[in-house]
């Protein structure tokens, strides 16, 4: 068994949170660097795209959010072996990758910018996606993105619906989802169900 | 055998390149559906996301081009099938895409904006991912991203090199890629000697 460590921010959510859940799920050991924000700075430059997460695999670096869920996926059996449930689960996560990164490219623009690209967005992008997503779902039984189970592409999309529920993101109504998406809530509130998933915030 | 027909735009580059490529050297059978930019508008609002590529399998859509590239390259044995070196495989990938969708959130601004953003993203990001990129085939042997072997990455690094150094992009140097990681280009010149991407260029 390979030893693995993930470098992340710490806090329970973001591009890291699902590689934590899924190797809790796995039961796979793993160490659980968590970074603070004021650490960041200093230790950018180390890292391979000079961004997180960062999983170290026995002592070698790589990056990119769905590399690493693909990767951890696979360890935990939440990956599709089929290739063509495989590209419907590599959609779903890279749909979210894409439009949360069209949402983070407004992190650090000044208010009233922010505030004309994140009501475009919501109303545009986001809304599609979050529609999309949903049809997908639906057409596929409701439950489940992929192969009729539990994958990474569950992991990914109900994080980043707990995350915009959460209403962090001026000018992003957090009631959102509930409106255009309400399959993908509801699928949201499944997943946190998951035995594996309770009890890994029982501790964290 | 699944029926596949590809829809993306009418040049020979971009995201849907690869894809077309891929199933050229695997020599799978594809419908090759080439849109011209003045019929995009009528058509976008059929598409998953509101964006090319898309592959249809047996009718159905699938979009994000790294999943669809993911799923040609296990059609077309480009592909690891070792998790580790698909990992490194999908790194690469996804690191071209995440570049690459930085640089096009750039396309349609004014053109003051266009210029400041474009040099901070030619001196910053897109610097740091080139020699970054650099630096990984050169630890992998300088010849394959992945599995020491031809691989989807191999195929999406080269197009975006021979992209970058055509030069399309105003504000963003054509030799930029020669002087900050030329073995990149020099990888790129080789991809594109593989007999079969010759082959499909002589008709393409």
């Amino acid at each position: 068994m390979s030893k693995l460590k993930l470098t992340y921010f710490d806090f329970n959510g973001g591009r890291g949170e699902s590689v934590r859940l899924a190797l809790s799920i796995g039961g796979v050991p793993f160490e659980d660097r968590r970074v603070v924000f004021k650490d960041w700075p200093a230790l950018k430059a180390s890292m391979p795209f000079a961004a997180l997460p960062v999983l170290e695999i026995d002592g070698k670096q790589v990056a990119q959010s769905n590399s690493i869920n693909r990767y951890v996926g696979k360890l935990c059996d939440l990956y599709p072996s089929d290739p063509y449930q495989a590209l419907l689960c590599d959609e779903a996560m890279d749909a979210v990758e894409e439009i949360v990164a069209k949402i983070s490219a407004t992190m650090f623009i000044d208010e009233d910018a922010k505030k004309v690209q994140r009501e475009a967005i919501a109303a545009g992008p986001l809304t599609l996606y979050l529609a999309r997503l949903q049809a997908y779902l639906k057409e596929r039984g409701g439950e489940f993105f992929a192969a009729e189970r539990l994958t990474m592409a569950d992991l990914v999309v109900s994080l980043w619906v707990r995350s915009l529920r959460g209403g962090h993101l001026d000018y992003i109504a957090a009631d959102l989802t509930d409106k255009v998406a309400p399959l993908l809530v509801q699928h949201q509130v499944r997943v946190a169900q998951h035995p594996a998933i309770v009890a890994y915030y029982q501790d964290h």
